[in-house]
């Protein structure tokens, strides 16, 4: 056929295996989110171009795929090309962010919502980015934001639901950096940076863990940004900057350092670390500021931070707000499939001539006593069969021969390793 | 601002107590279905636009939403304008079913699969309709279908998994109504319905339910079908048709019919009901075809038949194939939310001034102890507040004080009705 049959560039097909665990990861992600009452909501994919395009994406709208409008005529299109006006060719567009969407779903909404309203989005976005190892141009996201909320209290129920939902994960061993915008802020202000620069140094800074002190102080160096006492500051931020509660220099604005030293206070139970030094990309994020990292991984499992000034933008007002957003692609790979779920799940292998009929009815019996059942037809390579439904995640078999009259008569044994 | 805060139309965004009920329903149907033996896979929302418009979707082709190249110059677009060819435009398109990309992942992946494959697919489609009640422009198709089984097996593993998930999610009294293509066609020959007419001639035979037995046999005279037995044989097809088992007029196909009568047989459980008149729309049907109908609603609930000859396509050799789709948008809305689980989710409403920290943990520990809890700053109006957390599934509620120690403190009432 001359019809290639691999999906488009850059998205992915899920067999059964993987999709089963992510199924699984997300029931336990969901569950997880409602049980500290957060609600979930759903929206379109599509958006109205003018929406995706309205400034709040950042850097992320270039890469929003364009859905063509309905019904265009030649006409149509000509008049585009003579206005240069390519765009008006599409009206909808994908998401690209659940965020964006998110601004757009509380403006309409509102009326019908909680006055503080703590959302779950769980739900795949879109971007036409260079296909490349590890970044899709389809992928899951899933966050959690509080609507509504200027105080603290906001930042520890996020960060604590985030941390509860990696333990259920069974994810062990994950930190969260924090750190805060204005001390971003203070930092550069202390190195004289000024505001033109802002963006370019943070750029610079954000490549801390790759490019190392000297790479950073380098790069600063070319911007024009030359404090005499940069590469002794880097290196004391690499090393690990301030411990919260310690003092910090004055310079620091310790409004900030204070606040993110009672967040520390209010989450015992979190590995929560200060890192001075944490960027995030976003542009748009206004005060604290959090990553999960993990020892083993070089890079973050997911990270949010406080966002006032966005979500009200549809509505013309502002609206305090925080988010969170677990890295669902990268921690998905860190998951098994449930082992115990396995011995649930049998396999029965049956013979070409089986009576239909009968095949059914042993099968509907065993699962209504529990069950997960798959029938088999029995193939000349019996071992290529056993060892596929083993991958598959079923956990026993057994054979169903002439004698088999009821599900007692079965004799199960273990598949795979 | 001028930019609309309404979803694109035809498109819906879900509030969190019909998004609970939506996701609570997809998991008992994923559940049951995995249960039966199937295997749940994913594709991607797109396609490439060869794939979705190569014939395999008949009229829904046409309904498919377009997704703009990537970097299209001016020059591009003109030469389009000037091919006319505008479909040139678009390189990939979103899926409007998931047969089609059932049968390109098949082609894809056929080599890692079972001989006989049973998927899952639950996930959002998208048709470019003109909206009306009742009829969107994504909605979700909750699909399973047998590849590769030649045998009545097939069909009777759909019907026992279709019923006992309708029976898992509480909407009882459904009855299955059955038919064969094979019967349909013989009903045609003895009409004597020339083969030209056979897709117009079951367009009418399909609207039996909406037009009457008069209405049927007008249409049928106005495409210039006109046997003189036609009323009175409407007449006998519109009160009931022949019962299974019965014996049925020679000329009625009798291996269909012995099928038929053989798979009735196979399902004691299950309310089937044979309907002669029974059409299913879609063109691609070859045998058995089914629709799951309720005695209070006049359309269906769902859904499928076997369509061999289909999903091989994209591979160039024949497959056998079986298929069958519950309705989700029609039944999820004659779902209830869980009342069971409202009594475990909880209201704690605190004063504006309370300390964040300790909300936190104490919202901590009765997470732990397996409840769902959501924090509420008390406003004004504490009667509206409690209504809206009731109307969003939240069963109890208990004030948090300055006394407030330790969950043993809580007083919890119940919250609305």
């Amino acid at each position: 056929m001359a019809i290639a049959v691999t999906p488009p560039r850059g998205m992915r097909d899920f067999l059964p295996a993987d999709k089963a665990v992510r199924e699984r990861s997300l029931g336990i992600i969901r569950e997880s989110f409602r049980a500290h009452g957060f609600d979930e909501i759903e929206t379109p994919v599509m958006e109205d171009s003018a929406r995706l395009h309205s400034g709040l994406g950042g850097d992320n709208e270039k890469l929003a795929f364009a859905v063509l409008k309905r019904g265009l005529s030649a006409a149509d299109v000509a008049a585009a090309v003579e206005q240069d006006d390519l765009l008006s060719l599409a009206d909808l567009g994908l998401r690209f962010d659940l965020t964006v969407p998110l601004a757009r779903f509380y403006a309409t909404h509102r009326a019908a919502l909680p006055t503080v309203f703590r959302s779950i989005q769980i739900a795949p976005v879109w971007r036409a980015e260079r296909p490349q190892k590890g970044r899709y141009r389809q992928f899951m996201q899933c966050d959690i934001d509080i609507i509504g909320e200027a105080g603290a209290l906001a930042e520890i129920e996020l960060i604590t639901a985030t941390a509860a939902t990696l333990d259920q994960l069974g994810l062990t061993g994950c930190s969260i950096r924090i750190n805060d915008r204005r001390i971003l802020s203070a930092l550069l202000a202390h190195w004289g940076v000024p505001s033109e620069l802002t963006e370019r140094a943070l750029i610079v800074i954000d490549k801390l863990d790759k490019i190392g002190v000297d790479g950073v102080a380098t790069e600063l160096g070319a911007l024009g940004i030359d404090a005499p006492d940069l590469a002794a500051l880097l290196t004391e931020l690499g090393t690990g900057g301030w411990a919260l509660g310690d003092s910090a220099p004055d310079w620091l604005d310790p409004e900030a350092f204070a606040d993110l030293t009672a967040l520390r206070a209010a989450l015992p139970g979190v590995d929560l670390a200060f890192d001075p030094t944490l960027v995030r990309g976003m542009g748009y994020y206004t005060g604290t500021i959090f990553e999960i990292s993990h020892p083993d991984l070089g890079y973050s499992l997911g990270g949010g931070g406080r966002y006032d000034g966005m979500i009200g933008r549809f509505l013309g007002t502002d609206v305090p707000a925080c988010g969170f957003s677990i890295g669902f692609e990268r921690i998905v790979d860190l998951l098994q499939a449930d082992a115990a779920s396995a011995q649930q799940a049998v396999v029965l292998v049956h013979e070409k001539d089986a009576d239909p009929a009968g095949l059914v009815a042993l099968k509907r019996d065993l699962v209504a006593g529990g069950l997960r059942v798959r029938l088999e037809r029995r193939t000349k390579n019996l071992k290529a069969l056993l060892d596929r439904a083993g991958e598959a995640g079923y956990g026993r078999f057994a054979f169903v021969t002439a004698d088999t009259q009821a599900a007692g008569d079965l004799d199960f044994k273990p598949l795979g390793a």
